[in-house]
């Protein structure tokens, strides 16, 4: 799915995958940027915890985002496909300024929120200005493609990564999270080969990019966004390679990006934070 | 040191570093076409075991060439400095067409062998015509600039890698071995990035490169060589970054290679094994 229609005049929300723990006590830049994007004492933030199966893990984040100054954080305990048509809690998630969705299972969040009206809400609340952040599965399925699975290491293959569709908040872009840590690198080159149309984003744990409505990323966090961009791939191998082969890539582009650096999604443009005059 | 001189008229030898681990038995692809490149029934290949101090080594290598077809294979167990100036040995290297250096550390080769005769023959030879590999430490010592350590991961940072002079048979080139099997990535974008006039190899276990007087080289084997070619980089932040911070790099080029594809080290084109017509 593509991202939903804004209206006209209306700006979209941020789109901010974070590529999972990320600091929530001494130096919690991450969810200190969402608190106040979202307005500081006046952010109504909505926290969907359905990827994780722990009870507290909605909760907890509920008094984070209090502690960090949020106007009010309230936890959707949704578990199950009924649960995601309750009118409750589409109700609160049309009035939040801030959806955050925690981490877990991505085929938790998409096997039970995928095509309910509470999807279709978050869709349509990101597209009317509510800011939306998800943490590792939360951040997993923000794109129109989600990557499932895929086995560790360096070296992309035909078997390199497993998709699934996501809710589609954000296209143009493959995002891997717990990048460096999970050693992903030949996950998210395979899929970026499949089909060059997409840039790879490998986010880093306590790492996020604050995907604006201009379609401009800025890297916030510790650790560094990887950026495969393979729009001038002149040859792949992937499509004949079989089985466990080395595959042959020529002519990809990588930026490794550390907080403040920014990427355009639409320009493929890497920025650095300072900019030379 | 830059590659020795080559008398006007000879064509200089290959230079065939190896990321380790090769076949030796069910198939041998690398080791075959070494043998195969130094005249087969007509190769006189000596065999440099100082970097390891397992003294079956040496004479393991004999027995793997001599099967493979070799005319000759001896291992001239140099494990001294003074070792390193004996007539004999240099003599045999003078004439050898083919020398291999076997793996174990590399620090061994150039604290041994740095500044020998040994060290003077093999380069001198390899300006006239004889060609050199070398497996994982052999390899790693064969730049003028050799990486000698540095820890595992995907990111680069200022401490990311540690150098030592190599033997100098090639230059324009970092080397890594073992490359994808201990996720050395990281530490060849900081060597790289540290001085982007070099292109960085990344060599896989059982994979090689060819390089031949042309300086470009071939990948055989099973797995990848990748390829950093950091001539675009715009812009870095090595310089400025503190200890284990995040280090930015922008527009650094990628190119996964799998056997038969090519890298030319002078222009930094990269061609695939099947050129498109």
């Amino acid at each position: 799915m593509c991202p939903a229609k804004t209206t006209s005049g209306v700006e979209r929300g941020f789109v901010i995958p974070i590529g999972g723990a990320e600091e929530r006590d001494s130096n919690p830049v991450i969810l200190q940027r969402f608190v106040d994007l979202c307005g500081g004492s006046a952010a109504k933030i909505v926290i969907i915890p359905t990827a994780s199966q722990l009870e507290e893990t909605g909760p907890n984040y509920e008094t984070v985002f209090l502690r960090l100054g949020a106007g009010s954080a309230v936890s959707l305990p949704i578990n199950t496909r009924e649960q995601a048509n309750e009118s409750e809690y589409l109700s609160q998630i049309e009035q939040a300024n801030g959806i955050f969705m925690t981490g877990g299972n991505q085929l938790r969040l998409s096997t039970i929120l995928g095509g309910t009206p509470i999807a279709q809400a978050i869709r349509r609340s990101n597209a009317q200005g509510t800011h939306v952040a998800g943490t590792s599965a939360g951040a997993a399925i923000m794109p129109e493609h989600m990557i499932a699975g895929g086995p560790k290491g360096l070296l992309p293959n035909e078997q390199g990564v497993t998709f699934a569709p996501g809710v589609g908040l954000i296209n143009k872009v493959i995002l891997d999270q717990h990048f460096s840590q999970r050693n992903r690198l030949g996950r998210l080159l395979s899929a970026t080969s499949y089909n060059p149309f997409f840039s790879g984003l490998g986010i880093d744990e306590n790492t996020a990019a604050f995907i604006g409505p201009d379609n401009e990323l800025e890297v916030v966090g510790g650790g560094c966004i990887t950026v495969i961009d393979p729009s001038k791939l002149s040859h792949s191998s992937m499509a004949s390679a079989s089985r466990g082969e080395a595959v042959t890539l020529i002519n990809m582009k990588l930026h490794m990006l550390a907080a403040g650096a920014r990427y355009n999604i639409d320009t493929r443009q890497a920025t650095p934070m300072d900019k030379p005059s």
